[in-house]
C-alpha cells in the first residue's frame, strides 16, 4: 500500500476502505507518511469528505493510536459530557457537580481553550490552587471518590488526532465536518466513559455557523459513536448570544457558584437541564422530563450540587473559599462601565463581537504558550429581551490592559442590537439527538 | 500576508493576487513556508483551480525564482522546441537538426525521463561519449557555435519549480493544468528563447488523455508565455500510438539517424513538419507551407540535416562513427520476435501498452536514482494499417532481462488491434494555435 494512492484515491472522490485508513493512522504514528501527504490528504477530504463507514474507521484507529481509559472497575455507568464550545459556556461546572450529587459517576478531560477566551481547564484554574494535571491514576481515583473528576486532556489518548489536529490548525482545514467528528468521539472513547452526551452549538459564538450544519456534525458523532460502542446522544443549541451574564475566566467560576446557590440565569438552566435529562435517560436514572427538572431543582435548593462543587474543588487542591469569597478569585485592576447609546429591548447580543472583546482584555490566547489574565472579562448587566434607557450600564468591562479598553467597549456596543418592542422568548435548544 | 490565510482564500475558490503568489514562491524558495502547507495549498489549487491570471503570476516568480538566460548577445531569434512527452517522442532529436541546418538558433534544456522510457536526455546519452550535464556557458558556446545545443535541464533555471514539482510529485498533485501550465512554460522562459514551440501530446501514450484537456492546456500556455512576452505557440497532435517504430534509448537514436538519412517514417514527418512549420514561421523565415516543406524535404536529400545532427554529437563530445556504424551504439544481448495470433489489419498501437513493455524490459526509470538499460526496446515491425499474418512478426523485443520478456511480449500482443479492412489514413495534428 502507498499513501500516494490513497490521496490520489480520495482526491478522485472514492471512499477509502479500512485496511487504506488504518495504514495512514499508522504511517501518522510511525512517521512513515509525511506531514506534506498528510496534508494534502486532509485538504483532499475537505474537498471529497467521507462517508460514515470511512469516519468510523478514522475515529477507530485514532482511539487506538494511544491509551484507553477504562472504568469498568468503577462503575459501568460513567458520564462524559463534551460541548463543541462557545462564548460563556460554563455549562460543564455546572453540569458536573449536579449529576455528582444525582449519583452520577463524571470522568471529563477537557482541552485548554485556544478560543477568545479558556478553555473549562483554564476557568477552573481561576480558582487558587485548582490542579487539572492530573495522572490517569489520580483521575480515576477522584472519579471514583468524588464522583466527579476534570483533567487536562493528555497527549496519550488519541495521540493520532493530536498529530492530525497540529497539521489541520496550519493548513486550512480545521473546518472539515468529518474530521471535526473523528476529532471528537475519539478523544470521548480514550477517555472510557460509556455514556457521552454531546453539546453541540451553532451561531456566532461557535465554530459551527447554522443549525443545519450542527445538525449534520451531529448526526455523524452520533452514528460513529454507536458503530463503536458507546451511549451516545446530542444536544443541539443556539450559540448567537453569550451563555450567561459573564464571559471571561474567574467571572464565569463566579457565576456558576452563585447557579448552584440558587441564583440562576434562565439560558444557563436551558442547556444544563436538556443535558442533564439527556443523561438521566442515558444512564436510566429518569426518563420523565418533568421529574427529572424536579430533582435538578432539589438538588440546587438543597444545595447539595454546591456541596459537591465544594468537594470537586476540594480533592483537586482548589482554594474552596471562594465560594463564600469571591474576593480569592484574580480581581481585574480595572472595572469599566459600557454605557447604552440607545433606548430600546435588548434584541440580540452578538456572541463573536463579546469574545472578541474578551479576547482583547487578555481573557484568551492565541499560541498555547500565551497567559491568559484570569481576571479579565465581561460581565453583561443588560440581557436579551430586558429593556435599556440611554445612558444605562449595558456590560461592566474587567481588564488590567487599560490600553485595551476602547476597543472592547466598542465591540460590546456593536454587539448590542435594540428593538423598539420587546422581543419574543426563543428557546435555545433546537434538537436532541438520541 | 500569512501563508494560512492564502491557503484558505484558495481553498474558498478565490483567486489569489499578484502579492500572494509572490509571497507564496518567496516562502517557497526561503523555506518560510512549511512543506505541509505547500501541499495543502497544491492540493486546494487541484480543487479550485487558478485563473490565467494567476497562473501567469505563478510563471513569472518561478521564473524569477533563478537564473534567466540571455541569448540576445548571440541572435534576436533563438528557438526552444519543448515536447509534453509521448511514447517514441524522438521529434526532438530530429527537429533540432533540421532546424539548425535551416540557420535557425536552438537552445534546448530538457529533463530526465522518470516515464516508461528515457528523456531525450537520456536517449543522446545512449550515444557513446555524448556530454549533457553542461554549464550554462558551455551551452551557449555550443549554441552559437553549431546552431544546436541539447543540455540537461539545470537547477538554477525556475528553482522553485522544481521544488514543487518534487512535491506534487509525492502529493498526487501533478495533474493540475495550470501546474503543468506554469512549470513548462517557467522553465522555458528561464530558458531564455524568444521563440517556443510546444508539442503539446495527448492520447493513451501521453499524461493528457483528451484532445479537449490538451487544448486547454496548450490555450493556458500560450496565453501564459505571450503575456510574459514570448513569441510562443502549440501544435497538438494525437499520441493513441507510438511515434515512429523504435521505442527505447539508443533504437531511438538510430531511427533519428535512418530519418536523417532519407528513410522516413510517416507519422514521425507528419509532426516534425507541423513544428518546423511554426517554427519557420515564427522567425519569419517562411510562411508558404508548401515552400517550408520543400525545403525541408531539401535539407534532408542534402544530407545538411544529417551533417548537423553530425556537429551537434561532436561539440557535445559524442561518438560521430556511431552514424555510419550502429554497432557502436549500446546492444542488447537478446533480440526477441513477437509473432501475431491474428491476421488482418493494424487498427491500432495502444501507446501506454508499448511503453509499459518497454519499462519492463529495463528502458525506463522509476526513481532518479536508477539507471537505465540503453539498450532495451521495442522495434515495432507492424505500424497502424499494415497488413499482418499470423505468425508473423509484429515487433522485435531488445533486453538485457530475460526474465522480463514473457511480460513485454504479452503486453505488445494485448496493444495490438486489428480490423479485417484497411483502416483509413488519420491526422495526427489534432489543432495547432498560435
Amino acid at each position: 500500500m502507498k499513501i500516494i494512492d490513497i490521496i490520489e484515491k480520495k482526491k478522485k472522490g472514492f471512499p477509502l476502505c479500512e485496511e487504506e485508513i488504518k495504514f495512514f493512522i499508522d504511517g501518522v504514528m510511525s512517521q512513515t507518511i509525511e506531514d506534506y501527504q498528510i496534508s494534502a490528504l486532509l485538504m483532499a477530504i475537505y474537498f471529497q469528505g467521507m462517508n460514515i463507514d470511512e469516519t468510523t474507521f478514522l475515529t477507530k484507529y485514532m482511539v487506538e493510536s494511544g491509551e484507553i481509559l477504562d472504568f469498568t472497575d468503577i462503575s459501568n455507568d460513567v458520564l462524559d459530557k463534551h460541548s463543541t464550545g462557545g462564548v460563556g459556556d460554563k455549562i460543564t461546572l455546572i453540569f458536573l457537580p449536579l449529576m455528582a450529587a444525582a449519583g452520577i459517576y463524571n470522568a471529563k478531560l477537557s482541552g485548554r481553550g485556544l478560543g477568545h477566551t479558556g478553555g473549562t481547564i483554564d476557568k477552573l484554574e481561576s480558582i487558587p490552587g485548582f490542579q487539572t494535571n492530573l495522572s490517569i491514576e489520580e483521575f480515576k481515583g477522584k472519579v471514583k471518590k468524588v464522583k466527579a473528576a476534570i483533567a487536562a486532556q493528555t497527549r496519550a489518548l488519541a495521540p493520532a488526532d493530536g498529530k492530525l489536529y497540529a497539521l489541520r490548525d496550519v493548513t486550512s482545514t480545521v473546518d472539515v465536518i468529518p474530521l471535526i467528528a473523528s476529532s471528537v468521539v475519539s478523544k470521548k472513547i480514550a477517555s472510557g466513559a460509556n455514556h457521552i452526551v454531546l453539546d453541540v452549538k451553532y451561531g456566532s459564538g461557535a465554530f459551527i455557523k447554522t443549525p443545519e450544519e450542527a445538525q449534520k456534525l451531529s448526526e455523524i458523532m452520533v452514528e460513529v459513536g454507536k458503530r463503536l460502542n458507546r451511549n451516545i446522544c446530542a444536544v443541539i443549541s443556539s450559540m448567537e448570544q453569550p451563555l450567561g451574564r459573564a464571559i471571561g475566566n474567574s467571572i464565569e467560576i463566579i457565576e456558576v457558584i452563585e447557579f448552584l446557590k440558587g441564583n440562576i440565569e434562565p439560558d444557563l438552566k436551558e442547556i444544563t437541564y436538556a443535558l442533564a435529562q439527556s443523561a438521566f435517560e442515558k444512564t436510566g436514572k429518569f426518563n420523565a422530563p418533568q421529574k427529572a427538572r424536579e430533582y435538578l431543582d432539589e438538588l440546587i435548593l438543597s444545595g447539595k450540587a454546591l456541596e459537591k462543587f465544594r468537594e470537586i474543588i476540594k480533592e483537586q487542591n482548589g482554594d474552596v473559599s471562594v465560594i463564600e469569597d469571591y474576593g480569592k478569585m484574580p480581581q481585574a485592576s480595572i472595572k469599566y462601565e459600557v454605557k447604552s447609546d440607545k433606548d430600546g429591548f435588548v434584541s440580540n447580543i452578538d456572541a463573536l463581537k463579546i469574545a472578541k472583546a474578551c479576547k482583547n482584555l487578555g481573557a484568551g490566547r492565541e499560541k498555547k504558550t500565551d497567559s491568559i489574565d484570569y481576571s479579565a472579562g465581561i460581565y453583561l448587566t443588560k440581557k436579551f429581551k430586558e429593556k435599556v434607557q440611554q445612558g444605562e450600564t449595558i456590560a461592566i468591562i474587567y481588564t488590567n490592559k487599560k490600553s485595551s479598553i476602547k476597543e472592547s467597549e466598542e465591540l460590546v456596543k456593536a454587539a448590542y442590537e435594540y428593538s423598539l418592542e420587546e422581543p419574543k422568548e426563543k428557546s435555545l435548544i433546537y434538537k436532541i439527538l438520541n
